[in-house]
């Protein structure tokens, strides 16, 4: 029986302010990629999303990000590698600290926005991401970009890889994502992202943009659910797979 | 042989503003109080002061505060219980992680400035620090002021804890610290610390500020680190002790 | 004809992070308070709103707060004169300086959430308040809370000071609001509020808990835009009010 | 008879920590660069170097930076135009309103750290901050590097330019500075130093790395004040200035 992961990312409101219906993905995905306190995420709100996590029995995944909590992680930044390696540690501890409280523990490890981004090509900025995981726990997996070069590099440091695809984006024929800023970039059809998906699973392939069929090697699949269209599109996805008999299952090993 | 615990704040320092002299301190405690990020210390410096302290096999405290920075976490504030039992959680989870990163661990836990000064009286503010400590890991010591209820109420929640003095304060008749507010509340005679906390060691006692000797039930002594004299105060201190046939040792296990 | 001020906060997003609905609230209320960005509000935000607010000819207040961004300057603190006279004086600056950008400019400060309750009977910290209004531009009114001894506080030290009621909130017969930890503390029927508050602008009186009727001197309500029914309750306010022949206007002078 | 412009970065202590000499160093400059809260500066040390500022009558500018607190607004980000305008601003108005409490005013802007390195040749940034500048008071000089891009991009735009030459560095034939990853980027020799800077505001010229004479067009000289021996190279620069018969004085209009 084939089997892929549903990954997403929660624990993203910051005090007042809600993110998300972490409720509703929790239900959708098999991984919750949960944020630490650096682009997002306060520690009273993120152990509540690993209580609900761990009651499902849900793998956890330490989402690291820049420290800008203004810009969400999503802007580019250039810590050295002395910062960037203490930042991605603090960040890990301080949510395996909290999935012991909860109940549960961190299994892989996540980039978010900006950092994924960036250290899926560079290869600086990278080293020193594989370089905390291993300082902290080298049996925790790394979820990269699916063909990208991260993906080599961190699997020749050491580390267990879950290579990712998106379930809403568009894909060249090289098998990169199209670029946000050109048309095709994000898609909005559930039923053809469903579609798009299964056929991943099935066949190692997506149709790109320009028709021809891409190969694309991904465990896991990430999905949104930062709004009510997203976490529909998501429910689409999960009813899709399994009526196609594919099982979803964290690859990072769920907790307990 | 009569043994003591040595500790004091280290790691203090944030981005590119310094704080403290953590090398020469280093080499006069046996247990390092290190900042966990939310009212001083930066991952990266954090860090740094941890790889040293575990050169020395210094056992390390998470030494958690409000999240001030701007206050240094010195001022009164009132979390929730949620809220504060998340922070003081997130702490320690960081702390380990670096510590981990840096082949040490923590095995005690002091909060800082005015969280420390509130739960030694506030038992609504304790029972959280307490929940958060047993939520992590049971098995890490409480430094607590001696004589606060504080010591009592971690100890019937099942926590070690270690109670302590402070070198560079004057006591009153029933025990407790001379307010800040009043003479004789800092001590400053190099020479009149180190006697006083060898009497201490030796005999459970201090002379108050009526002169009278009061009962100090104490198996750590802090001493400070933030200015020449202070290291100098703290360096006299640990040669008093030493030739009075005392040892300085960590109470809350020192690490590897 | 007799006219009544409403204000609302806004301004309250933060990032990535959304709060209310200004849109909808700038089209019920004549004062705007603005969030500073210390409990709240980010600048490319803020001055969004503030272009908004410009646009329709609303009056703009310095909502000004705790240092507290993750509890949304909900929770108490201390901070010394020094500290507290500072951080009001900057965020009204940078707000000036952000409504100056958007063509209009501030002409009142209402502090925001736990400073608002704590200079209502805090003398000290209240005095603080009023130091640095008279320290940066002297002729900017202060709202506070109608019935505080902060309003007579601040007239005595030369501040123009607008009074407020809170449209949603049960009164006692003394006049102080009823506190949330009691039933009766918090209103939800729009139609039995916007009654309530005619009546204050008509006689200058509301219905206390206990059926008495009690006096209020206020010069503007406070409405809240925080979700949908909020949004509705302060809309059929103002409708009511408009029906009931009473203008709805800005004590604190209007921009431009 | 020759005048020349001292300025300096100033009120970059943070809480707890210190940074600098502000005191030893307003008694050598002419114009002060006072941080405002997004790289350094918390508001009230902010406003006690205003103050000593006032006392002297030195001109203020504000030394806006990326929101970056722990990375001292050193390292590069990618705020979008709306973000970067809005933080703009935002400090230039927190800075307005501590300046005016201080009874002073401030007469120009300065960038620092990578924000003053990117908008000195990236122009879509730059416009940012000149966009901001103008929003605020377009009688705001700004302070740039001279020979870079900037100084004509923002004389189009109508700003007032004050292009400045760094004391303490060394630069290429082609007029710019010794990239710090080379050798000869810092110079030590207090003597050597206050020597080059005579000549640059008598000859208008600097000694090259290679020896060649380059031009440098600079109306303001930056001195550091970030250690003891920094202040005195700017105190021995003051002299040797005053010693050739030139005058110290702002070019941005000194308060009052």
């Amino acid at each position: 029986m084939r089997m892929i992961d549903l990954n997403s990312d929660l624990g993203e409101s910051f005090g007042a302010w809600r993110m998300g219906d972490d409720s509703a993905m929790l239900d959708v995905v098999s991984s919750a990629n949960v944020a630490c306190g650096f682009h997002a995420g306060d520690p009273a709100g993120i152990l509540r999303t690993l209580r609900a996590a761990a009651e499902r029995g849900i793998a956890i995944g330490a989402h690291v990000g820049y420290r800008d909590l203004v810009g969400f992680g999503r802007r580019n930044m250039d810590p050295n590698s002395e910062e960037l390696i203490g930042d991605v540690i603090y960040q890990i501890g301080a949510l395996q600290g909290l999935a012991t409280a909860a109940g549960t523990r961190v299994t892989y490890v996540k980039p978010h926005g900006a950092l994924y981004n960036t250290i899926a090509f560079d290869t600086r900025q990278a080293s020193d991401v594989i370089a905390a995981i291993l300082a902290v726990d080298a049996s925790l997996a790394l979820v990269a970009l699916a063909g990208s070069p991260l993906v080599a590099q961190a699997k020749a440091a050491g580390l267990t890889v879950v290579a990712e695809a998106f379930a809403d984006r568009g894909y060249t024929a090289e098998g990169a994502l199209v670029s946000r800023r050109e048309a095709g970039a994000v898609l909005h059809d559930p039923d053809m992202i469903a579609k798009r998906m299964v056929r991943l699973v099935q066949d190692g392939v997506v149709e790109a943009i320009d028709g021809t069929l891409t190969k694309i090697d991904a465990q896991s699949i990430c999905v949104h659910g930062d709004s009510p269209g997203a976490v529909a599109i998501a429910q689409r996805l999960r009813s899709a797979l399994e009526e196609a008999g594919i099982a979803i299952g964290a690859c990072a090993g769920a907790a307990g």
